[in-house]
């Protein structure tokens, strides 16, 4: 995990800025024979992709992914698959004006110091458009999963929105149809006329995403410093925007007594362990333990807003920032498929590498 | 990154279990001519050190550091530093009787079942006792820190235990003078009566952390997969029994509009930038800006308590538990000076990460 | 170095197969601020190109390389570069019938027994076209040597074909003068007929390269695992069909003794040391000491001959492998430019490595 | 592969100085229930041990392991096993005189100018003694081999010293009965009167070494930066004095044509394949075949001799150097089992990384 590359043994590397001819990845360690063609990762791309409402940038993308290599014939070989999207509606004339200026909240400034250069046609690779390779890579690492650990289901929902959250039940089957991927067909609606507001007043708002992940199998995670949340945190919170992160309780657990936050453990029909709660959020000790494994982040707001901000020039003079162009109210909606993307490629990574540690076999209970 | 090793550079690779002879870690990557001594490396240790006071577990360890390699004539040599504490005070019989079963909320089981043996004398690798390694690398950061960023500091405080938080202004000065490092000797008092309450009723109880490091040079972090947070969020998330980690705003940011997230830039008296705010806690776009950097993290409260829990035998029976021995009730106070070295390390880290990257050149302002 | 990267902290990823649609690769830690354009990278990869003369195999390919990120007008960004050449000339035809035959010698049975499945088309990953991005990637190691180490020089050279070794003087003055890279005018005329000859009658044959390295800072190397002749040597036998390595006196060093083998050290007139001669090829103990470096290594002959051989198909039966096609007579010829690129990128490595070390200080002498 | 790390998931990072308190080696990524205890280690350590005959430096280390962690009852944990060796023998005042002096052909000017401090008692960590540590890992790797890969066997023997080689036929029954590990009663006489003279004339020699690992699975090995070959070639150089590394053929592989250099294939009465010679050693495209893998490396003569050298002092003086102390004659003779560990762990790491991208399942012949 050092620069541009995440992961132990099933790496993913993405490359490319806002507003260059293209950005992608390459994802190394995928296992061979995996079936795996343009279409099943479009598929994923397609859900992050902008434009799709009002609630995203009106910047329009195609988002088309190219694999130019690492498959034969539909499936993978072992070998480096290289994915490309092109940028297609880059426009550099909207950003003209603050290539000399450094939005406040904005990773301006921080690349400028550090690099002593930047792209100032945008937001180069601190942009969220470099997400759209991590969601490509994502399409690798669920193909890959589909067929190591057919059961494992990845689902990614937005839990909050600047001051609304979710009241009442959770009903999951919400989540597809609506912009927000929220859980609530009331919650939907609120959310829906809140975002408009604050969006047609120039501002930008948070938002909190939860993504539970069901059928991972006991055993993965690899104590102690490449723990399964470990892993899960750093790659949460490499997402851009990202300020928090949670597994299980959360930043809750801090507030709980020990007999509260203990997960009793009964046993199941079959056998194996069954747990009365899941405080833990499927994962002891850096392990999973079977549970469904819960994450939650929260995403700050854009801080490219049409709301006038003080700030100051590289040439070192006092000014005011205001940002036209085309920018997400909340770019947290479109984080929901990114954090998903992530800890598919997190799962299938320590799924891989806990072959390599145990050769997959299992402690027995009973 | 990866099993039992972190850093990109600067390299701590942590060994030891909790009823072993010994744990210590290798410290690799630190650079050559810094003073260094074992007396400087236990002067943090101290701070962790068991059995200091009663909200603590009273077993008994000296946790007396030895250099074994690295560190020539009181200056490091470039080469890996061994560090090796000897464990005095494991009593395994205190154990004996929780071999066979899995504590609600505990490793036990996660072990077990990835590996199929664990050292059921105690908590093997997942013991808060793998801590003790960190802090003397921690020791090892510090002092190259003083070398290389000589106005940097890092100070941990305690800002929750369960459902007491910090009522009223923090009082930084505090911090030393209390048993829990928190920033107000009223919640010290307070807090006192609250854990005694929970420690005599045989439960326990989670915590809030948090770490501020000032001095922080504007440039530290390496976009987009080792940056700054990324790399902070992974630390802290890899120490026991943490389960949520936050920079800056937090989980809170998820709430806040982009005009309040913002913070403004101004101009110091030297021509440097001035924030008004400091929301994004240090860090932008993953590097570091020369504002404070702000972490903060919550521990679950400790698994081992006597209070009844249902659970599994490893033979596949139901059971209750009851965990006699000597446990911290909230062990959530010893994570404060574990937390400081961690950060410690990754600060160094990336300090030296950076003079690869760029020279530690920055570009300038004004 | 795992999988398909190489690399430190400057971290080389190569991707792509022989007959799929493009081969490239991922450069990530180049430092900001390097003057970089398609040019420059282009230069190396004219060196490396096949078809220029009867001695390469006729395969045309442009070898047109493109920079799809991490360059902004002309210089880099300290963000990855991406590097992308498309395959214009695979014919598959010509590799039809050894769809299901491993050749003798080559790659094929190993990728099958490993993966399962192999882009039958061609060599795929195996090939040698996978050094076209190693070149390109060399490329931005020159020029960023040229900025970090100006007076740093890289020259490959063969020094035996075959049967044929170098009689005389060697006249580096020659290299850049004939087919072979060979520093002598006598020797690339007989190698010139000797190798006619042997591809006349479908044969091929071996090589041994040389590459020394001038004006390297004393000081590179990471003991004990990373140092500088470990990373050479892996760097060199990864590259396809070479089968050893050497540095300095090589295996030649076996028949030494300690007397013959010390390098005495004198004194310069900038009172900087003076080497009697460079038995050590310039690395002590893994480390530069600011003499010239000097590897060797070398070539197996292509398996792909015209001669029959006996061999399996996949299926199990024996049979005969005559391998027609276009290919190398001499595969060493072309690994002349690949081998000044390794070595370009170890080198980058190691001077990026140091500065995160030691800051580049050096220990006084006088 | 990074500073003191060597491995990709079976990672050993040593440590230690040869004239500190103790050296040592952590061991990360050994699968749990692998039977081992210090007895299996001492096995393997022994043979490296100085001393036993006065062909070796007459330094008496008693180069006794012990486990620190990792093993629980006899068995691997899957946690940090880690092995310390004290030294007992280190006699500082043999070196003081050499303390501001630089050894022609020794790594002690390269440290002094990298890293500006030296422990000048010794070689400190370019002494040979590091690789005690190197040969205790070894021992894990074998017990963890013997575990895995049942039928693997690991032979090293000597096959030159200095002006000798090995005439006639090998007798690999011979190589347990002399002091150089050759496979030749006749050159173990005739090496022994040469090395006697070379010794009290107060030079020394350098040497060849083969090793020889049989029963290798075919498929180990991670194209195209991790290949088997890569792999060995660097652990092979990393040893100190190496200075040439081949695999098969190795440098005479130059010298072959594509006729003599295939290895013709046949089936084996099980259906497997056969091969006619193995000039490839057992790699091909950088993966096993099932064949005997063969690596060949050569160790310079010893730089540390009583014969008067011309040298320069720290200050920056000529001065001339006779090197006395307890030094080995020939360092190639104890190379032999540190070769041997070396082959064990990249063997290991292989069969650990191909169950993380293959699952250990091979593509069908037949």
């Amino acid at each position: 995990m050092s620069y541009n590359t995440f992961g132990h043994v099933f790496r993913v590397t993405t490359w490319g800025e806002s507003h260059g001819p293209a950005l992608g990845c390459t994802v190394d360690g995928c296992p061979p024979n995996v079936p795996l063609d343009e279409a099943a990762i479009q598929h994923w791309l397609d859900r992050r992709k902008p434009g799709q409402n009002r609630y995203t940038t009106q910047r329009r993308e195609a988002d088309a992914v190219r694999i130019l290599s690492g498959v034969f014939e539909g499936m993978t070989t072992g070998t480096p698959i290289q994915l490309v999207i092109e940028n297609t509606d880059q426009r550099s004339k909207d950003y003209g004006e603050i290539a000399e200026t450094f939005r406040p909240g904005h990773a301006d400034i921080a690349y400028w110091q550090k690099y002593g250069i930047r792209d100032y046609r945008g937001g180069g690779r601190s942009s969220a458009r470099e997400t759209a390779a991590r969601v490509a890579a994502g399409g690798v690492a669920r193909a890959a999963l589909a067929a190591l650990a057919p059961g494992l289901a990845i689902t990614g929902y937005m839990t909050r929105i600047g001051t609304h959250g979710i009241e009442g039940a959770r009903d999951m089957d919400q989540i597809d149809r609506n912009p927000f991927w929220v859980p609530s067909a009331a919650a939907a609606e609120s959310w829906g006329a809140y975002l408009d507001e604050l969006r047609k007043s120039g501002n930008s708002v948070g938002a909190e995403i939860e993504v539970t992940a069901t059928g991972v199998p006991a055993g993965l995670g690899a104590p102690v410093y490449a723990k399964l949340d470990t892993d899960i945190a750093a790659a949460l919170m490499s997402i851009n925007a990202v300020k928090g992160v949670e597994i299980g309780e959360g930043m809750g657990a801090a507030a709980l007594t020990g007999e509260e936050n203990a997960d009793e453990i009964f046993l199941g029909n079959d056998g194996t362990p069954v747990y009365a709660s899941n405080h833990a959020g499927g994962i002891l000790g850096g392990i999973s333990t079977g549970q469904p494994v819960v994450a939650r982040f929260a995403v700050k707001p854009t801080s490219s807003i049409l709301k006038p901000r003080a700030s100051i020039t590289k040439s070192g003079k006092l000014t005011e920032v205001v940002t036209k162009g085309r920018h997400d109210p909340c770019v947290g909606i479109r984080a929901v498929p990114v954090a998903e993307a992530m800890i598919a490629c997190v799962l299938l990574d320590h799924l891989l590498l806990d072959r390599a540690q145990t050769g997959g076999v299992r402690g027995p209970i009973g």
